[in-house]
C-alpha cells in the first residue's frame, strides 16, 4: 500500500517509515522539518520507494498538492509539537502544529477519499489524575497543558470525521517515547546537562515525577500489528508499558551509564517540573493486552536502552 | 463590571446582552454579524452601557485591539456556527468560527489577565449515545458532527487555559435553545415551508427524532444566577429542561398556532434528520439542580412559546 507520514522525519514517524518499508510498503513522508531532522531520514532518500515533502501541513492547499499527486491509501498522523515544555509559554504552536494538522489532514482525506487513518494520541489528554488507574473509558478528561487540549481536541475531530466519513481510525493515546533520535525531554536534557558540567545535575521538580516509559520499536511494532484490524468508526487505545520511572531514577541510569560518580543533584523543588506537567499516572494496559500486544522492554529497560542509544550517538 | 459578549449579536447572545444590561453591567458586544443581527440588538444601539465592535474574532490581532482597549471583567463566548446542518458540507466553517474562535478569545484572555469566562457549549460533544442518560461525567465522548467535535475540543482548550492561567470558567451545555430572535432550525424551517405550502410539509426523518429543547431566557437567567460563583478551574453544567419533543409533535404544535387543518406530512425517512443528526438524547439535571436552577418551562411549553413568537414576529 501507499502509506503518508506525517510528521516522517520525526522521532517517532521516522521509525515508523522504517518500519513501513520494511513490510514493502511505499512511504510518502511528508515533514516541514520544524522538529523533525533530515538526519533522521537520511538513510531513506534516494529509494524508489520512499517520498519526501517538505510541507507546512497546516497549510491546506500545500497539503492538498500532496494528496492529489499521490492518493495515499493510509495517513499515519504523527505531526505535532511534541515538547509540551516549550508549548507552555506558547500555546499558539499547539494551536498551529498539532491541532490545524489534524483539521487540515481529515479535510483531505474527506476531499480524497482516503479510509484509513492512525493518529498518535497522547496519555496528555487525560489531564491529572494522578491517583487513578487510566483505561480509555475514564471520563473527564480535562487537559492540563496546551499540548494535552490539542491532542484531545484533535481526537474529537477524529471523532466526527470519522463517523461523517466512514474513515476507520486508530488511535493510541501514548505516554513518553523514548529511543534512537530522541531531540528532547528529562533524558536528552539529563545527558545534555551532565556532559556540560559532570558534578553536579539540577532535577525540575522534586524527582519523584515518576511515569511510564515505551521504547520507540515496541511503540512501532504496535501501530504496524494493529493498523490493518478491520472495525468501523474509531478504535482507541492506551499503548503503554509495565512499570513507571522516576525522574531521579533517570538521573541514577544515566550517572551510571555515563561512568559518573558522587553527581550532586539540586532539585528545584515542587510536585511538578513545570506547570502543565502530570507528574505521574498509571497507565491500565488491558484493553491493548486483550488485543494481542505486550511491550517487549518495561519502563526502565527502555530508559536504559535511551541512555546508551543517546550516548551512543553524541559518541558518533 | 464590564463583560465582553463575543457572539452577542447573536440568537443567546443578544438575550444574554438584554439580561447583563438590565443587571447593571456595561457590556462589551463583539460580533461579525455573519449569524448575528444587527436586527437583534437595535434597542441597544445609542445606549451608553453598550458598546459594539464589528469584529472577526477568528482574527487574533482585531480581537486584541478590543481586549486592549476595553479590558473587560468576564468573558462570555457565546461565538459559535450554530447551525450543525450547514456545517455537515463545510467543516471549515467550525474549524473558523466554533474553534479557533475559542482559541483566539482565550490567548487574549491570557495575554490581558480576565480570570472569568462562561462558554457556551452543546450537547452534540456526547455524541450519539441515545439510550444513555448524559450526566457531566458520562465518558466516551465521541462527537458525530463537525460542530460538536469543535465545541469538545474547544472544551479541551479551556481546561488547560483555565489551568495554565487560572482563569475561573462556567461551561453549560445545552440541548437546542429556542425563543425569540431564532434564525434556523426545525421550527423556523417548519413555520417557513407551511407559510410556503400550508397543505404539505416535508420533515426530514421519519419524525420520530425526540430532543429536550430550552427555552432562551430559561438559559439566559441560569447563566446570570451561577456566573458569579466562586470556584477555581473549569465548572461543567447539563443545562437542560424536563421533557422532550418529537419533530412530528413540533410540526402539530405549528399547525395548531397557524390554524392548519389536514396538512399533509411527507416523511423522507431515517431515525436522523441529516448525518451527523443525534436523533434522541436525554440529559440527567441533578447536578444543576442540586446547585438551585430549574428551567421554568418544559421542553413542550418551550416549543409552544417559540412558536408563537416567531410568529409575532412574522406578522411585525
Amino acid at each position: 500500500m501507499k502509506a503518508m507520514v506525517v510528521g516522517g522525519a520525526g522521532f517517532i514517524g521516522s521509525h515508523l517509515c522504517d518500519a513501513l518499508l520494511a513490510e514493502n510498503n511505499v512511504v510518502v513522508c511528508v515533514d516541514n522539518f520544524s522538529l523533525g531532522t533530515r538526519g533522521n531520514i537520511k538513510h531513506l532518500l534516494g529509494r524508489d520507494d520512499f517520498i519526501l515533502y517538505e510541507v507546512d501541513v497546516s497549510k491546506e492547499t500545500d497539503l492538498e498538492a500532496v494528496f492529489e499527486k499521490e492518493r495515499p491509501d493510509y495517513v499515519f498522523h504523527m505531526a505535532a509539537n511534541s515538547d509540551i515544555q516549550a508549548s507552555a509559554s506558547n500555546p499558539e504552536v499547539e494551536y498551529r502544529n498539532t491541532y490545524t494538522t489534524t483539521f487540515m489532514i481529515l479535510s483531505c482525506m474527506r476531499k480524497y477519499h482516503v479510509g484509513k487513518l492512525f493518529f498518535a494520541s497522547t496519555s496528555a489528554v487525560y489531564g491529572d489524575k494522578r491517583d487513578i488507574l487510566l483505561d480509555e473509558n475514564t471520563p473527564n478528561l480535562e487537559p492540563v497543558s496546551y499540548y494535552g487540549a490539542a491532542k484531545l481536541g484533535s481526537e474529537a475531530l477524529i471523532s466526527a470525521f470519522s463517523y461523517m466519513n466512514d474513515i476507520q481510525a486508530l488511535v493510541f493515546r501514548f505516554p513518553n517515547v523514548i529511543g534512537p533520535r530522541l531531540t528532547h525531554g528529562v533524558i536528552f536534557d539529563f545527558i545534555h546537562k551532565l556532559t556540560q558540567n559532570p558534578r553536579q545535575l539540577e532535577i525540575l521538580g522534586n524527582g519523584r515525577q515518576t511515569k511510564p516509559y515505551i521504547y520507540v520499536t515496541d511503540l512501532v511494532r504496535a501501530i504496524l500489528q494493529f493498523k490493518d484490524t478491520e472495525h468501523t468508526g474509531v478504535t482507541l487505545y492506551n499503548a503503554g508499558v509495565s512499570g513507571a520511572t522516576s525522574v531521579t531514577t533517570i538521573a541514577d541510569i544515566i550517572c551510571e551509564e555515563m561512568d559518573l560518580k558522587d553527581v550532586e543533584y539540586r532539585y528545584t523543588g515542587g510536585e511538578s517540573g513545570w506547570k502543565g506537567d502530570v507528574p505521574r499516572f498509571s497507565y491500565c494496559l488491558n484493553k491493548i493486552h486483550a488485543a494481542g500486544w505486550k511491550a517487549e522492554y518495561t519502563s526502565d529497560e527502555a530508559v536504559c536502552r535511551t541512555v546508551r542509544d543517546n550516548l551512543a550517538q553524541r559518541d558518533r
